[in-house]
Order: structure tokens, then sequence, then C-alpha cells
């Protein structure tokens, strides 16, 4: 096990109704902030419409910005920044999910740095302040409502870039299941498939003894392999989505990675094609995973082989591991297929034309390699993507 | 599941080396201090010189307050709310176990406070305010080094009460498994059994549908029985170790509670033992749990079937669960003897003379009943300890 510090302090507020204790939550931060939302969904739902009276009751005043689509833009974020200055904000709530999330963080970032706010996620850096930030979630998928990470999409050069510092993570999320009922299967199912994304980042490492976050993985892992059949089922299922709801925040607050190298290839590799596709990031990583699982598998066979006991209940072919590894990839994909999720490239009517493109800029032209658990170079990626078709 | 809200803003700092950076991590909080410590372990291993020399090299002045023993008493932390008033120290660091976190939040209660600490722990209440505290963990066991509570002992009367606050969490804790190295087989066994039963607290729960958390417990209890006999093999065994430490401060810092109601009835039953016989609170609880399992197996057969068959692999009898049930109780109770535990109050030379005594203290009386799972009265206490014998 490596060496790690993990301090998550973000207040989890969870359960039915809870989003009507937003406004006393922000209180306690800013009386001035701005409202930032997606394209309608929470709209529609009158779930807005309760956050505005909550926020109003509490003598909290606000400016909105709506309009976060999927892959969130770099253009929006910088309108965010421009007016939270204007009118003197000091905390962004977000009501949505990761994209949404994800915007808020980089406006947080924004306001207060001199330069621009893409310099974070081209160059890194480490941020001297942020706005605080809020959340009230509508889509468990991307953990990003307790994460310090933010993922942003430049269109100019289809570039999906992402950053992280400790400062970004929310001081509150408020996550009621009940505002996922009407998530439509496809998004409940790409949600999970981020999910299980995060989880398995963090079980493929090269790092050794790390015996008790393995079965966390596995654990959370199995969850969502138990509860996302049932409420796709039935999408009104509390207990189902109440389960999915708070193992998709844990499976990406960095307790499973304490003390274990990540991998995180496949994101990056994922990164390529939603940047340039604009697909939805829960089934790119569903294509991208099991063609990374299949080119990488011989690295660890034990590791692979635990994973599909543990997680798939693969039967342990003692003479034969890579069975067993294989039938743990095989399940994965099974499972992704029956939540609808594609698990093929050519699903998404994505064809071998840019693979070259994407392996190339994955790498920065072979500047560096992506993962830990294989060091991938832009060939490997190429390699991957070719497997994934 | 239910409504929860979850805050845990302890900064876990872990690994090898870690307790050499306790002199920064505390100036961030005050340069004027009390150091508190227990009976001469931290001071043979060389483990306190280093921290004074930390301290001292990072500019924090402190005074010193040894002494605390297990089932630690209020009479030393009397003594410790009076040095900290009469020195004006801001911040209180426990270098220890259980024991001296639990003393060290119990001085952090009373400083700020006008009359007895007894108070909180006799009749409850909201502090309003705390001195800031931090740990430097030597023993995994009570996870007290990220959690809200503490439990203190009153000599006169033999009572043994626990508190707890959101503001007692400690500010961080530097978990350095190699400083368990040295510790004795019988105390690392004491702890492995703190640990289970902090687990099956949250683990046998009249909660439905939390299936996460159910999973999380199961890991986290699983990688316990796997680590254990490990580093009682071999002491030194640094992976066993961490997976050890670590999951003793997961095992109860409340993200295993979540959504669930606890049972505590053991716990409670055994602070009257401890607080009677003054023997080791994971001894204690490794005779109450399986007598309680036993008295309450047939509340909830198919939880405790489930705890048999992913715990300890028992197999599932499907036409008769209660045999599946009964059969991880014998493994419980394998469990903790394989790792030298005693099973039986007998073991601890406790014979039936006092029950009559502890089941009464431990409902006052029968004023109210203990736990959730199953509600125990004064003469269900009382058939439990027999049960124990």
């Amino acid at each position: 096990m490596e060496n790690f510090t993990f301090h998550n302090p973000t207040r989890i507020i969870f359960g039915r109704d809870t989003e009507s204790s937003v406004g006393s939550e922000v209180r306690k931060f800013s009386a001035r902030i701005l409202l930032h939302y997606g394209q309608g969904s929470a709209e529609k739902s009158g779930l807005l419409d309760r956050v505005r009276a909550a926020l109003s009751a509490a003598g909290v005043t606000f400016e909105e910005l709506g309009g976060v689509v999927p892959n969130p833009r770099l253009s929006l974020v910088h309108e965010g920044i421009r007016l939270c200055r204007e009118k003197e904000l000091t905390f962004i709530l977000s009501v949505g999910g990761g994209s949404v999330i994800d915007s808020a963080k980089a406006i947080a970032l924004g306001v207060p740095y001199d330069g621009d706010v893409w310099d974070f996620y081209s160059s890194g850096g480490r941020p001297k302040d942020v706005l605080p930030t809020g959340v009230v979630l509508t889509i468990p998928a991307a953990g990003s409502e307790s994460s310090p990470s933010t993922v942003i999409t430049k269109t100019e050069g289809a570039l999906k870039r992402g950053f992280g510092s400790g400062l970004l993570r929310p001081r509150f999320a408020i996550l009621n299941p009940e505002l996922t009922y009407s998530l439509p299967p496809y998004q409940t199912a790409c949600g999970a498939a981020d999910i299980t994304a995060h989880i398995m980042e963090r079980y493929f490492t090269p790092t050794r003894d790390v015996d008790f976050t393995d079965r966390l993985c596995e654990a959370t892992f199995r969850s969502i392999v138990y509860n996302v059949p049932k409420a796709l089922d039935d999408p009104n299922d509390y207990s189902a989505r109440a389960n999915i709801m708070w193992a998709g925040s844990v499976a990406h607050n960095d307790l499973l990675g304490t003390g274990r190298a990540g991998d995180w290839a496949s994101h990056g590799i994922e990164h390529e094609i939603s940047g340039i596709y604009d697909v939805a990031h829960g089934a790119g990583l569903a294509t991208v995973f099991p063609a990374w699982m299949k080119f990488v598998v011989s690295k660890d066979v034990d590791r692979f082989a635990q994973f599909a006991c543990r997680v798939f209940d693969v039967e342990m072919h003692h003479f034969n591991p890579m069975e067993t590894a294989l039938g743990g990839i095989a399940a994965l994909e099974n499972f992704y297929r029956r939540i609808g999720m594609p698990v093929r490239l050519s699903e998404m009517d994505i064809d071998d034309s840019r693979i070259e493109e994407m392996a190339r800029k994955s790498t920065q032209d072979d500047a560096f390699t992506l993962g830990q658990f294989a060091k991938l170079t832009r060939d490997d990626v190429s390699k991957i993507l070719k497997l994934a078709l």
C-alpha cells in the first residue's frame, strides 16, 4: 500500500426531500450566488422552482446561468466567470449532474484567477483560491459532487481535459434519490457505466497489498450490478435509486483509491472519443473499458481473475486463470449490454477513420504514456481503439 | 434506506514515516498545545521523543499529560481540563490509541464548558465549542481517530459512558502502520475484535434496502478476517498492518452506517462489563457479541444468513436458513478464538455474580431498552450475559 492523504470535507445531505434545505445550506457561505444548471430537465421537473423558492426564503439572491451541455463547454465557463465578477457573486450552486458541477468548478476556479481558466486544464497548476460551490445532484454518475476534479471541453480543437484540486470539492452535496426517478433509461445506464469505470480505474492498479480497498471496490461494483437493473425495471424504485446514488458518490470520492495508484488510461482515451464525437461519457467508457481490459489482461492475470470471481461470481479455473480473467471481461460486457450500453464503437456509429488522430491526441504525439496499470503508447491506444470497433 | 448526513472532515495522513509531519500539521491550528498520551509504550518506543522534536521544530510549545489507562478515567480528564485552562493551551494532540484519543476529546469538550464535563456523558447535550484535536495513532481499534465519539469511565459507581458530537472529530489523524508493529498479539486481537464489533453494530440493523452499505460492511469485515491472522503471524507485515489500520478507521468513521440505524446494544452491555471488571474493551466485545447474536438471530434470520455467507463463506442452506445463520455465529466465534480472543466471560474469570447489577445499570433499571435491531430489556440483557458465561 502506498502512503496517502485522504481529506473529503464535502457534507453529504442524503435522502427524500433534502433539497428543501438548500437555502439554509447555501446561506452558510453566501447571500449572493450563481445558480448554474443544464438544458431544461430541472426546469421541467419543477426542481429549479423549488430551489429558487428555497434560496429566496433563506435570503439568498442569485443570478442564473443555464444551458450546460454534456461535455460542458469552456465558452459557457467564460460566460459564468464574467457574470460572477460583474455581479460580485461569491458562491456557485449547481443543480444537475456531473456536467453542471464540472462547469461550476471551472467557473469557481476562473473567477479569482488572472489568466484564462483553461490554463489549469491545459497545463495544470495550483490554484491559490476558488469560489466555494454546492450541489443539488440529479444524475448519479460522475461523482463530481464530492470529488476534487472537473472536466471541460474546448470546442476549438475538440479538446476535452481534466483538472483536479482539493479546493474544488463542493462544500455540500444534496442527494435526493427521488430526483433521479425521471432519468431516461439510457442516461441511468450511462451513469452506471461511468460509476463502474471510476471503480475500475482504481481497481486495476500496479500497487500491491491493497486488500481492503480491493474489497471496497468490489463491494461498490456489486451494488451497482445489483441495483441498476432494478432501477431500469422500475424507475421509481427508491431503494435501487438510493443505493446507486450513494455508491456513485463513494465510487469517486477517493476513498476507493486510497493507498493505490489509479490507472485512468480508459478515461483519457474516452475523453478523445467524446471530445470529437460528443457521445455520452458513460457510453464511451462502456466501449473503451472492455477493449482496454483485453489489451492489458496479461499484465496481471491474477488481478483480473480476482475481479471476475469477486464481482461477477465467475468460477475460478485454478489451472487456467486466464480463462477466469477473460470470463470477467465477458461478464462486464454482458452487464453493459443488459443495461442498454453499447460495448463497441460501431454501435455509436464511430468508425476507424479518426483512430490515429485520437491516439495521437491522447498521448500528445507520444509525448507521454497513458495509464499506470499498463503504460500505453500512442500505438497501444490505437490498438485498443481498434479492439473497440 | 434512511435519510442521513455524512460529514467527515478529518484529514487522514497515512503511511510510513508520516508522524514526521506532526509538527507542521499541529502548527496549522495552534502554537501552544497539550500533548496527551498513555502509560509508557510511546515513550519506550521513542515515538514520543520524535513527536516532541517535530513539535519543537515547528515552533509548537507543549505541556504534557501522560498516564491515560484503558477505559480512560474522568479524573485524568479533569486534570487535563485544569492544565489547558491554566496554561492557555488551545489544541490537544493525542499520541496513542482510542483511550488516549477519547480522553483528549473529553478534555476538549470540558475546557470551554462551565459545568462538569461528565454532564455530557451522563445527560447528553450539545457542546457549543470544543478545542480542536489531532492524533498520532498507535493502535488500530477504536476508530476514535476520525469518529465523533468518546467513552469515559467514572470510577465512582464504575460508570462507563459515551458521548458524541461532530465537533469532536479530530482535525487530522496520522496513521503509520509501522507504529503498530510493537503491539502485543493480545492487543492486536483486541483491536480486531473492536473493529469487527463496530462493523456489526452497523450491519445488524432493522433498516431495509441498504444493499450498498451492507456490502461495504462485509468488505471491511473480510479484510479484517484476512489480515489479522497475518499480522499475528508476522508482527512486522506492513501490508497486513496497513490494511488493518485503514479498515479500522473506516469501520468507525460513520460511512458504514450511512442510511441505516445502528444497534449498539452489545457496546452498551460491554461497557458495563469493562466498567466493573476493567477488561479490555475488545475482549469484552468478543464475549458479548456471539451471545447477543444467539439471542436475537430469530429476529432476522435472512440478515444473519447473509452475514454468514458473505463474510465467512458459510454454505447457504436454502431450506434451513437458520442453520446457515448459526453457522455464521460459530464462524465468528472460531475467528475470535483463532486470534486469541476469549468468547466466554468465564475465560476472563467473570462469573454470574454481578450479572443482575450489569443488566440493571445498562438499562438504568429498565428505564429504557438497549439496541435497535432488537430492543433489549433488563431481563434480555441478563439472559445475554448468562449466554456469554
